[in-house]
């Protein structure tokens, strides 16, 4: 298909396609004249992709890049290549605005803050008593296990301590939902597929999430204490 | 104990506390004499909840005063509290700016929007099959439900439609879940508390699970295929 075609099916505006290639967010077309490229159904996907990320994620441009580039590196093998785009995902870290920068760094800090060392005491147990020995092996290298213990030591500081059995009821229904996660994601046809869902679906799934659980509190209240 | 003892107990500036106090966002402390106030633990509980709301959750401050003064209703019954509460707390919808205002209203824009309908039937087949009584009669009352049609409508949009089958998982978990916290929440004394404590895990917890969403994915990733 041309580019207006491609704008058309996707419903973005031209002028926003061409932005997207401009910036490299989307591959070029094939050339087939001096002013024509044909576009095909890989351009639809990642043109989609790219639309949620930066309208529906609010994730930055120069972020959505970095992503992508780890989502069409066919040189990686799957779970390296998921985790690297995943990582690169900016990370949700509860964290006061004015306390240490906890999420940027390693554990060095922990030394010295008592809330961050509780934190990271707790994040330990808890992934042990999980059984989870690639995210104890990864530990602070993983965006996702700093920003939980900067987010622990947040609430920790604030006085609403966690130990490890208030967490690990949610880190097991977690584990449910990730391996639902990824059967849905090896129905997909090829790994640059799957990553591109795993992408969209840890960017765009999680407002579904977040207000599951909101309409679930609401209703087991109600069974429990009627209206 | 003195103002500034509640200060300092908090970890929370006495300019800040002051600050609270004049927008009404923590309760006045018993006059000792002309110029002299008591505060109690109650004081201290909630200049916590109310810092972690504006400091960790971003929430404005007229919208945490809104929320208090539900949590501080003692004329509501458990479930309207708490319901009343959480409601007023800010409902991520992960929708694309430029689209229809779809969080903002009930769903008559339904018939215009073939995304938005979809969405709409998606959600009440959900709540039908999940047996959710009480939010299918609340409907697009709830800011939670409106949230999440407005984002199943953002996704099917961006090409991204999900079905009940896709959904139903994730939302057992979260009713799991739902059902943890409120029995966390029981072992608290006082319907006031209870309710504080539902704001504070609505508002604050929320940064924990993705993050142990992100934890478990790529966890479960190592699991399947290696490093």
């Amino acid at each position: 298909m041309r580019l207006a075609d491609l704008g058309e099916r996707s419903g973005v505006p031209l002028a926003t396609v061409k932005y997207y290639l401009r910036e490299g967010l989307l591959p070029p077309g094939r050339r087939v004249n001096a002013t024509q490229a044909e576009y095909d159904e890989s351009h639809l996907r990642r043109l989609r992709l790219v639309r949620a990320m930066i309208q529906v994620g609010r994730i930055p441009v120069a972020t959505v890049r970095e992503v992508l580039a780890h989502v069409d590196d066919d040189s990686l093998g799957l779970t390296v290549r998921l985790g690297a785009a995943l990582w690169a995902l900016p990370h949700p870290a509860g964290e006061a605005p004015g306390a240490p920068a906890e999420a940027a760094g390693p554990s060095r800090e922990a030394a010295d803050d008592p809330h961050r060392a509780a934190a990271d005491l707790l994040v330990d147990e808890l992934l042990a008593r999980l059984g989870w020995s690639a995210a104890r092996e990864l530990g602070a290298l993983s965006p996702a296990h700093r920003a939980l213990v900067a987010t622990l030591a947040t609430l920790h500081r604030l006085g609403y301590p966690l130990d490890a059995d208030d967490l690990l009821p949610y880190a097991r229904t977690m584990e449910q939902a990730a391996a639902h996660d990824l059967d849905r994601m090896e129905q997909l046809p090829t790994p640059r597929e799957q990553t591109e869902y795993a992408v969209a679906s840890a960017a765009l799934f999680e407002p579904v999430l977040l207000n599951l659980r909101r309409l679930a509190q609401c209703e087991e209240s109600n069974r429990r204490y009627g209206l």
